[in-house]
C-alpha cells in the first residue's frame, strides 16, 4: 500500500474551474484503476486556496500506472492555468 | 464527505509497538463503521518517528461515532506511551 497527499495552491477566481476539472478526473481514477484505493479531494478549512487530494494505491505499479494515463495527463494540462503555485506532493508507505 | 490527516510522532524504540495497537485499531474501524470510508496508517520516508493517517468519513455524524467508540478510546490509551510527541489533527472538506 502507498499512500500520497497531494497539497495543491489554486489561484484566486479559479477555485470552481478547478473543482469541476479535479472532480471529473477523479471519476475517471476512481471507474479506472483497480489498485487505486482511494482518491479523494478535499479543500482546507482555513485557506480557501489550498485543496489536498488524499490517495491509496494498492502498491508502485498501480501508482505508476495512474501517472501513465491519458485522462490524467490531460487533465493536469487543463488544470495548470487554474493553480496558484507549484504542487507539493508526498508518497508514504503503507503500514 | 470529511477528510483527516492525523500526524503521529512515535516515540524512537516504540515503533512495533504503535503499530500493532494501531493496525488493530484500524481493523475494528473498517469492520465496525459503515460511516467510515478509509482508515489508512502510513509512514513517512524521510521521518522513521512520523506516521500519517489518511482517514475519510462519509459526513460529521461518522466522524464523531468514529472518536466515540470504546475501541477507539482504548487505542488511544494505549497509544500513549508510545507517543513522541502530540498529534496534529487536520480536518478537510471533501469536494
Amino acid at each position: 500500500m502507498i499512500g500520497v497527499i497531494a497539497v495543491l495552491k489554486v489561484a484566486e477566481g479559479k477555485n470552481a474551474e478547478f473543482e469541476a476539472i479535479f472532480t471529473d478526473l477523479a471519476k475517471q481514477v476512481r471507474a479506472n484503476e483497480p489498485g487505486n484505493l482511494a482518491y479523494q479531494l478535499t479543500k482546507s478549512r482555513t485557506d480557501p486556496q489550498t485543496y489536498k487530494v488524499l490517495e491509496l494505491y494498492k502498491d508502485q505499479d498501480s501508482l505508476t500506472a495512474h501517472g501513465g494515463t491519458d485522462y490524467f495527463k490531460a487533465a493536469g494540462a487543463k488544470m495548470g492555468p487554474c493553480m496558484g503555485g507549484r504542487p507539493e506532493i508526498e508518497y508514504l508507505d503503507g503500514v
